[in-house]
This record gives C-alpha cells, sequence and structure tokens, in this order.
C-alpha cells in the first residue's frame, strides 16, 4: 500500500542503471490531486545535498506535483554540477508530467562525493513515468533502498474515511536531528500546506527525532508530506497529527529494528524529568553512548555506562536521586546499586532502559540501537 | 622514572589483591618535601566517583601529601558507603606515614557500582608503603593498568635543572572534556599552589582534553601535579607550562595509541578556523563520528563523512569553501569533489586528517582513534 494507499496517488519504481547490481534505484510518486498542498522537513546538517537545496525551495510554495527519488548516490558535496544534475532531473519529471519542474521534489540517498550518471537516471525517469500506477508503492519504497535490508512501508485510516500513507528508507546514519534518510507520506485528505506544515513538525519530533541509531547526521534527510485531497475531508489538525504520527512511528519502528549491523532495539524511556527536553537531552546522551551500546549488545546490564551519560549533560537532577531500571529491573536506585544484576534478562532483541531523574513530571522515549562488530564491518568494509 | 624522577618523590605498586588476577593494582605515591604544594583537574562528569568527590576537597587547600591510587574498581555510583571507604583510605595512608589524611588523594579505576574489597585494599596502603623507594615509579604506573596494556610514563627536565616526570592510564573511556582516566605528574620545581593550578589547566587543554577516543566522559577522571620543591629551582610559568604541556603530550600519545582495540591513530588538524573554540568544535565532532571512524578503519578515504561532521556544528564556515586532505591529499576542494581518492594512502597507523574551514586563522588539533570490531569485543564481552 505504502504511499499509494491514499486516493490520488499513483507511483513506480524502476531500475535506472544507477545503482550497478541490476536492482531498483529510481522510484517516482504523482500526486494528482484536486490539490497538491505540501510540506517537508529536511536535516539539519548544515552541509546539504543538492536535492535538499532544490527541494527545500519546491516546498516553500507549498505545492508538490511529484518526487523523483533515487538510491546509488546522495549528489552531496558535488558543488554547482551537482545542484544543475538536481534541476535537470527536476525538468524532465516536470516534462514527462507536462507540468512545472518549480512543483517537482527530488530526493537523493547513496555515496557522498560523487556525480550521478545521468544519461542513465533521466532515461529512468520516463521509465518510472510510464509504469506509474496506483499500486505502485511497494516498487518506490523497494527502489529508494541502499543497505535496507527490506522496504518500509505503513499506512493508517482517519476519521470521516481518509487515508495516510508513507515509505522510508534508512538503515545507517540515523540521525540526531531527523533519524532517516528519505520518508515520503501522502494523504488523500484535504488540508493546505500550512497546517501540513504543523502537522508534520509535530509529528516527525516525536518520531524520526528521537531515532538516534550513530549519532551521525545526513547531509540528505527529508521528509516530505503531500496531500492530494481526493477524499475531500478535512479533518480537524489534532486527530489528523495522531494518525500520522502513528504512522510515522510506525515506519521510525522499520528502521530502528533495520539499522545497520545491529541486534538489539533500545528504547530509552527518561522520566521524572523537569522538562520534555531534559528528558530528551538525556536520552540522547544514553543513546550515544558507545560503551553502553557495547555493553547491550553483550547482553551485560552495566548501569554504570548509563549514569556516566546521564553526567555529562545539563539536565535538571542530582546524581544521588538517580534510578536506572535494564528490563524491569531497577539495578540503580539513588545512584547506587539496586536490585542484583543478575536478574535482568538481556536476551531478547527489544531492550527497555529506563531513567528515573527524580527532578519533575515529564518523560520522553529515545530509540538507539547497539554497537556490534557487525555495524563496524559493514561501515568499514565499503563506502557508503 | 616516571613520578619519581623529579626529586623529593618516592613511589611503589603492589598487588593487593583488588583485582583477582594477583597483578598489581594498588600505588602510592608521596611527596616528601620540603614544598607539598598540588593542583588537579577532575572529570566534568556530574556523576562523580567517591575518591573525586574527596580528593576535589584535599586539592583546593593546595597541599598533597600523598595520592592512593587503586585499580580493579571505580568506586562511582556506590553511594555513602562508597564515600566512607575512600576516607578509609585517606586515613589509611595518613597513618603510615604519620600525616593528616586531610593530605592524603585518592584515585580508583574500575568498574562502575562495586564497593571496594576494604580489606585487601588497606592491608595493601600497608605494603606499598613499606615498599616506597626512589625508583618505584614504574611499579606505580604499572599498578594503575586496567585495560592498558603497558604503563605510561613520561619525564622531562626543564631550565635550571628540575625535573617534571609523570604517569597516566587509560585505554577506553577517553574523554571530551579530559581524556584519561588517572595521570599523577610530578615536579621538583618550587611553585605554589595557584602557580601550578594556572600551568595545569594550561597543559591540560592542550592535550589530554584534545583526545576522544570514544566520546565517553568518566567519572574518575583526575590530573593531579605536586611539586616537591626539592630542586629549589623557582621557573617562570611560562617556560614550566611548556615543559609540563610536554610532558602532558607525551603522556597523551601514550594513550592514544593504546586506546582499546584502536588500530589507527588519528590526528585531526582544523585551520582556517575563525576562533580556537571552533577548531576544537569541528575537531571533535569529526572525532565523535562512528561512520567516519569505520571508514579509516577500513582504509576508506570517505571525505563525504568528513563534512557530514563539519555540518553539524554551529562553527563559523560555508559548505562551499571547505576543504579536507587525508593523510596530504586534498580530496575535497571546496566542498566539493578534490583530488582522486585512490592516491590515499591509509594503510600506516598514523592517520592525519586536515580540515581547512576557510574562515580565519586559527587552529587546533584533536587525536582519536578509529573504530574497530575488536572495540566492540572488548566492550561487550566482559564489565568493564
Amino acid at each position: 500500500m505504502s504511499v499509494t494507499a491514499p486516493l490520488g496517488f499513483r507511483a513506480s519504481g524502476v531500475a535506472a542503471g544507477i545503482k550497478n547490481n541490476g536492482t531498483r534505484d529510481l522510484a517516482l510518486v504523482v500526486n494528482d490531486g484536486p490539490s497538491r498542498a505540501a510540506a517537508a522537513v529536511f536535516t539539519a546538517n548544515r552541509v546539504q545535498a543538492a536535492p535538499v537545496l532544490w527541494s527545500r525551495q519546491v516546498v516553500s510554495g507549498g505545492r508538490v506535483r511529484a518526487v523523483v527519488l533515487n538510491s546509488g548516490g546522495a549528489n552531496a558535496c558535488t558543488g554547482a554540477p551537482g545542484f544543475q544534475d538536481t534541476h535537470t532531473t527536476a525538468e524532465k519529471a516536470g516534462d514527462v508530467l507536462a507540468d512545472s519542474a518549480g512543483e517537482i521534489a527530488v530526493c537523493s540517498t547513496g555515496l557522498i562525493g560523487i556525480r550521478l550518471p545521468m544519461d542513465a537516471l533521466l532515461a529512468g525517469v520516463d521509465a518510472a513515468a510510464a509504469d506509474l500506477t496506483r499500486d505502485g508503492g511497494l516498487n518506490a519504497a523497494d527502489a529508494i533502498r541502499t543497505t535496507d535490508t527490506v522496504a518500509k512501508i505503513s499506512f493508517r485510516r482517519g476519521e470521516g474515511g481518509y487515508m495516510i500513507g508513507g515509505m522510508a528508507k534508512g538503515a545507517g546514519m540515523l540521525a540526531p536531528s531527523l533519524a532517516t534518510m528519505l520518508v515520503v507520506l501522502t494523504t488523500d485528505a484535504d488540508l493546505p500546506a500550512d497546517a501540513l506544515d504543523r502537522c508534520l513538525r509535530a509529528a516527525t519530533s516525536h518520531s524520526f527525532d528521537r531515532l538516534d541509531a550513530d549519532g551521525c547526521l545526513s547531509t540528505n534527510d527529508t521528509v516530505l508530506l503531500m496531500a492530494s485531497g481526493a477524499t475531500g475531508v478535512v479533518p480537524g489538525e489534532a486527530e489528523f497529527t495522531a494518525k500520522l504520527t502513528e504512522v510515522c512511528l510506525d515506519l521510525t519502528r522499520q528502521l530502528l529494528v533495520d539499522a545497520e549491523g545491529a541486534s538489539k532495539a533500545i528504547a530509552i524511556e527518561v522520566v521524572g524529568a523537569d522538562t520534555v527536553a531534559d528528558a530528551v537531552t538525556v536520552g540522547r546522551s544514553i543513546a550515544r553512548n558507545n560503551l553502553l551500546k557495547c555493553a547491550i549488545k553483550g547482553e551485560d546490564p552495566n548501569w554504570g555506562r548509563v549514569l556516566s551519560a546521564v553526567g555529562t549533560t545539563d539536565a535538571v537532577f542530582e546524581p544521588d536521586r538517580l534510578n536506572v531500571a535494564i528490563n524491569g529491573v531497577w539495578v540503580c536506585r539513588s545512584g547506587s546499586v539496586g536490585e542484583d544484576r543478575d536478574k535482568v534478562d538481556l536476551r531478547p532483541r527489544d531492550v527497555a532502559i529506563t531513567v528515573d531523574l527524580s527532578a519533575g513530571k515529564h518523560s520522553a522515549t529515545v530509540w538507539t540501537t547497539d554497537l556490534t562488530e557487525e555495524y563496524v564491518h559493514e561501515n568499514s568494509a565499503y563506502s557508503s
């Protein structure tokens, strides 16, 4: 179902020859309206890929007719010629759709610092346009994979019968400020661009923004939301945000369990925080602690490494009031030794770390993975 | 030579049975004066081990007669009983030296969250006191090792004939704010505590503070400087700081090449920065990028990951004016593709990454290691 679950969208995914292994590497998602309202959030990295620079301009107009996505090359750090390549891609898609290039978003993923093979890519846009169908969402999700082992898709039905669909890619470089490389969300609800923007920022701040697999922030991260309005349903913003957040959380979960080389999916819940910001700060600090991530890989409930990570933050807390539970066992109480660490069963893939700051009423959950030999191998054995 | 290179110091290292493998685990370093001026810097972690809390009080008085150091247990997150253990250790050392416990510093290293075996430790203080000699510096350096594969020592002679000696331990948990677990520096120059404090802060800010092996900040980091004044030489602060920095840089280098599981020693030199702070910020961001550290392990000159890391900082720079050299080859120029990456030879253990921000005249070097399967193995296979 993916991005074509809502009415008004067609999609396709083809093998354009950008990757040299013959698999799908180019996706096209088209909004046939009647609305083409859109919003997006982009990477917070100051080094931004050409497609990010381009799509930011496109989305600032509040309207997106279609998005072209490619794997096999990030088109980042490619200078003015790389930006021209993105522009050419948008013009090509505009031509085949008989529409304006100014309403064509572009997303790229793959190795930084190499130019895209434009002949292959432009021919691929023709092929993708010819292949557009109402059930092409899965092929599109397949085409944006890099080291992702599975295509990542989701959909939910909202009140009144509108749909939200989505696809995502991202298996490494999951990021502190925005967790995934590329996400396309679609809906047949009828909301204007400014409402979509508010709903999208609220949804991503509680989902993708709280996934931090390796602390590395991509140059290409993009989450694009397009609305066709094809059902004519005008949902309330709160209800729409809730449903959109469900889709984003579902995709976040899929990204988490498919993260490169990970053997554990770790949920870090920080409770008793003075503010939500404090809870997120503490959660992120723990999520980025390599020593803890290695310990979890080794199924060692090393709560001292949790406290070490908490201690590097400026959150409100007193060291002797910290409590830590690992998979439900309170191994640290009042900043010191708690229950017997031998009671902790770390064999399941899902790991829950709870940190009680004893400083207030707020909480937040940050997701991360363990650090494994396989992660190192995948990220050192070849360029990505 | 180590900490007993300067006149006025005796040291020893004994096997007290704190570790269960029978190796040395307790060190004692005694300043016989005539001066006992001292200064120290401690971890910036807000979760601080009992010996850090204790030694901070001791050093605030500006005088240290001796320091007791143990491996085999960090005495961190052990609550009030753990603090009492440290206090008891200082009282015991005060007794055997016929001196005040209030001038005995204590340092501990090892696993967080376990109490020390005090019977063994206190008997060890007796044994260490009986074993104190003018050439005990190497035994002391040996006794503070945890996963360190070698003892780390250094010394330099200053103008007028005074000496500075030092020992260090630290192979993991090298830290952003202070790079090593434990360092003891000694000198027979005659400087008051406030001058020692200024010199020490200047020296550590350019050495240990710029070593960032895995971004993890310890609960126990301590750098202690003790002056006996035994030569009567009163050096100028600038000259003393320069010599002290040399000793600290020598120890920093030894920590770097012995970091757990590392196969590369990486020097990240940031030039063309608007401020030194910007240069350090950018250097640290690169030093903590797991994806880059994996690439260097794989001998892949993946400069895109360098730019990604630079882009996450708030330093002054324009993305299209960034230049990056890896082992002397400018693989990135003006934010885009530069010289052929195949020219980069990453086989040597020493790796030099130079980042030119093109934003000013300032520079700084930050040192780090690669991220290897062995690092993961060492930190997941057992508690540490």
